[in-house]
């Protein structure tokens, strides 16, 4: 039974297809900077690589570029595209009416195209890619697989603003938070390492890649996250700020004497480390320049922690009792640098790093905390693809 | 010895006046609503209190009206102006230049007069008062105690924004933090009450009144505090926002079509515990009207507690060892649910309430924990005129 993975963006298509019988990933691969003179095509798969640069005009040509590929003989990895059961697509913003994977009709489609106000970046690139997908794949079921599903568990107390509540209500102005699919991964993980049913394990979820969230997961519902109404509130990430005085914009857009659009730019691309360090978004160029003495790159590292450290404190305070940290996301299951220096100095939460299990971990699931701590330290390298995956094919036998 | 403490609003001038030699309050006084049609004159002391009601033109005019006042023989609090040996000045801004009280001349004057660019709204009332009260009092010597020196302090790691660097440089955009008298105030009077050294004790202080902040203190050192910038980020407050998600600006004057003077006064003016309730700024009528049932009161009370718990975890987490929250401003000595509604469910950091000793607090230091409480929870009323005075006296000294 094979499920495909689908997550489309504005210029790129990315898709993971699995052998649900053993949830084993048969082929993966990107189409990217489609519409542009030269696109990039690459497919990884157990036995060919592939690698192609060509003009791919839309998404629709993107389809039947790695379809083909898919079907190849020598990809191996599927005999006719009847074979795919279901297709997950991600879609980034299902509002408040979401709160879990959707089999995909012409009524969801509505709803999801009503939450593009709320995310115009996303919502609208998933939509083409789940109506061509329905075009291409006629026979497969399409189930959506929402970023904020997973945090609809949050109580009011946490999602509110202390907003003019009738923005609430006209405009649907509250905490979302993103990420679910890797949250939620995570934490069915972390409940069956720690031995524990999910329904009584209390985790604090780091997400750590490109762009940063952390979550507070109670009885393995998520009651809390740092993404906001969109993905900009929370942890410093590459290019993002986080969380910071929103008057800072007044005085900013005065002094600079710039508008609203190129103030969203600023806050969402020109900020975060990359901001800081005046020198790069990439933790692995940060981590290098700081040890040869490059202050600024150090104080975003620095920086970077601490704030996550904040978070560790809050969502402690928050559940009053936490089984384990859990970090994800590129920089989480790879970056020990970084795991020390958030966990460091965190022992009168109950959170004891062991540095040498922390120097050996590199992208594979380990406890690197001390056996007396209280709080347990785990790596998780996540895998919404799978999540997504699974959903899909649960919600397509159903 | 007398010292005159004076708060110079834009419409307002507050003032106590105090015997330093044994620092008791002799008299204090407002002037409301200078320039405008009918300003209130107010003044309390031992002897009499007065209230009056008429025109007063301008601050110089106010100046005169409460001088007046303290020589007043029925008041008997003052035989002479020439008694006060010194005034102290409430300054909100002081930068990054003013780490602690200091002497006021045109030096002074000219920097407070540059930061007035951070403070638009309180610098430059503060500046006509420090003037006035020159030319009223020039055998006194004038010092200035800033809001923000306590926090001069703070570490890079703190204080910083994970923005353009280049902002910081050209623009000092970072986090400054405000209520520095109150926070050294409860500072100060914690370490006597716990009968620790101030260089070694550890505090969480939550100032909670019309503003509301609170501040991570290492030994006796502000090393984080919640407002930044400006006072409208951090804690809800009864009209500003607090904490929220930038981003939500760009969707919010684009769907209300409205513009940044506009936003920043319904940031500022129009949220908070009033944004949410829809009702009141006021916590005691919030309180009332939750009691009878009402839902948005209930619920802004409780997103005040619960953004409080969360600074309070991420404190203790950033200063690994805590001695004591302290609560304080009128809320924090006041309002006991609230108190309760704040300290309930953190016991795994270490915070336990002793109800009783709770309910039975009102506006008086008090420890409200029980003993077997790790950190202590320690009712402190503030006392910011006082703080003042004996920075001035101490500075007038030297």
């Amino acid at each position: 039974m094979k499920a495909l993975v689908i997550n489309c963006g504005s210029s790129s298509i990315k898709y993971s297809l699995f052998d649900m019988s053993n949830e084993k990933e048969l082929a993966r691969g990107l189409v990217e900077k489609i519409g542009e003179e030269e696109s990039v095509f690459t497919q990884k798969s157990k036995k060919n690589n592939i690698k192609i640069s060509q003009k791919v005009k839309d998404h629709k040509e993107a389809f039947a570029l790695f379809t083909k590929h898919l079907l190849n003989h020598k990809t191996d990895v599927l005999a006719n595209i009847n074979e795919i059961k279901v297709i997950g697509h991600r879609v980034v913003h299902g509002g408040e009416k979401f709160y879990k994977s959707t089999l995909v009709d012409e009524k969801v489609i509505k709803i999801i195209e009503r939450y593009s106000s709320l995310a115009p970046l996303h919502n609208p690139p998933n939509l083409v890619g789940i109506r061509e997908a329905m075009n291409y794949f006629p026979n497969s079921k399409h189930v959506a697989v929402f970023d904020t599903s997973f945090h609809h568990t949050m109580p009011q107390v946490a999602y509110m603003y202390a907003l003019p509540y009738h923005w609430y209500k006209k405009y649907g102005i509250r905490r979302y938070g993103f990420h679910g699919t890797s949250h939620r991964y995570v934490t069915i993980r972390a409940s069956e390492l720690l031995n524990k049913p999910i329904n009584e394990v209390n985790l604090i979820t780091c997400h750590l890649g490109n762009g940063c969230s952390m979550a507070a997961i109670k009885n393995g519902k998520s009651i809390d996250t740092s993404m906001g109404f969109t993905p900009l509130e929370g942890l410093i990430m590459g290019t993002r700020c986080g969380d910071i005085d929103t008057a800072i914009l007044f005085s900013i857009a005065e002094k600079e004497n710039i508008g609203l659009k190129e103030m969203d730019k600023l806050l969402n691309k020109k900020s975060g480390l990359l901001g800081v360090s005046e020198l790069s978004n990439d933790v692995r160029t940060l981590l290098e320049s700081a040890d040869k003495g490059n202050k600024k790159a150090r104080l975003a590292l620095d920086m970077f922690a601490y704030r996550i450290k904040k978070y560790i404190g809050a969502y402690t305070a928050v559940l009053n009792k936490v089984d384990a940290v859990v970090l994800t996301g590129g920089i989480g299951d790879k970056a020990k640098s970084v795991r020390k220096n958030i966990c460091q100095g965190l022992e009168y939460l109950g959170i004891e790093l062991d540095e040498s299990k922390n120097n050996n971990c590199f992208e594979q699931e380990t406890v690197i905390s001390k056996d007396s701590s209280k709080i347990k330290l785990l790596v998780i390298p996540t895998n919404e693809e799978l999540m997504i995956a699974r959903d899909s094919i649960k919600i397509a036998n159903e």
